[in-house]
């Protein structure tokens, strides 16, 4: 089944101890869709200035992504600064440039509508919520927010919740959203706000799942060659909503398989600048990484 | 086979937000034999003042302890005064007394010298050293340390190393005695010093294991209600060198599965204040768990 993912497509300029990059092709949903694209057909629902090279579009559509609703807007594309320093785990933004994002307003096709698979990445919750009420039968929701929205539209986010099965967020924003400093009953919070799952992502540290039925915690693959974060947590829900669109399942064995397709996603993002590794990956390298993470912590009794 | 566990007996006083604790029974060898002896005999090696009560020492006999290296000499016993806050994952250090820590020679019985497993957890790195040269014919020696050490003994430790097979550090000393920020690149300097193996424990991050030939990760098993973590990481330790003592290998599946009881047992441990939960651990406890453990993030592909 085919997936649509709303979120930002962006210029990203990034510097860590291993280099620096101006203007990178980058955004939640440019992330995400290079990991999903792996998995099923992704409808990338975005907005970008006229000032977007054209190459960046023939790029995304010869990675298999249908654009139809990829708005390109009079103004200036969306561009984030930023810099990662010492263990590379936090980044400091230096600056953000809204342009078209401020004026965004989704549009979809009919056919898109119908898509069952649907994922939120990071933009204002009111355009999240906007798209979310334009699609007809969604089956399986996710949705990722910042500490931003967090803070300044609180209640919207909790709002939204209500409607979503999988709320995705790194442990800061976990912590924040909730109010609570241990990690599970920040996600125990979390799913009484609404969201029938919780997924938190603790960068080099993995990921922790939980839902009523199940608690699941993946460690990282681990990456001793990090050259640049950006975009690992979109890329990781890549990986792990394109895996649960293409089995249509979402029991024990599946959410577990979907994480761990997710942190292998993530592992090759962060190992070059930008989607340069994500955008050459083949299905393949995940399936040869993941039986390699496997080794990393399965043991038999 | 039986194990040597050279470290500290103190008395504990300690506040977390879930209450306060005066001179409780612990220390780096009461924490790690808590654990190890769920699989093994432990000989313990450590120090107390006259003052200690002898109830503990009952107490410590009624586990299955071997105390005949447990000197009881003039002055006072080594006391540690902390505080948790937040997310209970660093330690406040309020107050150390070292008593009669201070004049600690180890001494040891000419059956316990041919003793082949030996953990040394942390002491004076020239303690440390002290211990290992009196064993005859050590096999497996693993080596806790910390911050002060690493600081203030640099060069005592590194030498150390060269006859360590695991080296046990948590991911701030491992960061602090490699100057690495990556933590694989710091586990591999670290092996670069000489230890066979290294183990970074993170804490409710779970832990990292690296040598030359294996890389193993494994998350921590999920805590909700976590009281006091004082003496986690000793135990988690105890638990893991316990069990490859029992077994008496050292190969991929031994090591997996020694880190997951060295896990559960540390997630027993965080439950409540000093020993209270490991030492009312029967080793059945530790199946039950780790067959929970195991479905946190065991799949098939």
């Amino acid at each position: 089944m085919s997936i649509v993912v709303l979120g930002t497509v962006a210029l990203d300029s990034v510097k860590t101890p291993f280099g620096e990059r101006k203007e990178l092709l980058g955004g939640s949903a440019a992330h995400f869709s290079m990991a999903a694209r792996l998995f099923t057909k992704v409808n990338l629902v975005a907005i970008v200035g006229n000032d977007f090279p054209q190459e960046h579009i023939a790029f995304l559509r010869s990675k298999g992504l249908n654009l139809t609703s990829l708005i390109i807007d009079k103004g200036k594309t969306f561009r984030w600064e930023g810099e990662y320093r010492g263990d590379l785990n936090t980044a400091l933004t230096l600056n953000t440039e809204l342009g078209v994002l401020s004026v965004f307003k989704p549009r979809i096709s009919e056919e898109q509508r119908k898509i069952k698979n649907i994922f939120l990445a990071n933009v204002d919750p009111d355009i999240q919520e906007h798209l979310l009420r334009k699609m007809l039968k969604p089956k399986l929701v996710g949705l990722d927010s910042m500490n931003y929205w967090i803070h300044h539209k609180r209640k919207g986010l909790i709002r939204l919740l209500k409607h979503i099965d999988i709320y995705v967020a790194n442990d800061q924003e976990a912590r924040a959203l909730s109010g609570e400093d241990n990690i599970i009953k920040a996600a125990k919070t979390l799913k009484s706000y609404g969201a029938k799952m919780v997924l938190i992502k603790k960068g080099e540290n993995g990921v922790l799942f939980y839902s009523d039925r199940f608690i699941f915690s993946l460690p990282a693959y681990p990456v001793e060659g990090v050259v640049d974060p950006t975009g690992a947590g979109d890329t990781f829900a890549g990986g792990f909503m394109g895996y649960l669109a293409k089995t249509g399942r979402v029991n024990s064995l599946a959410l577990k398989k979907a994480l761990a397709y997710g942190t292998v996603a993530a592992s090759f993002n962060v190992e070059d600048f930008g989607l340069n590794r994500t955008s050459s990956l083949k299905p393949l390298d995940l399936e040869r990484r993941i039986a390699k993470f496997k080794e990393c912590f399965h043991f038999n009794l």
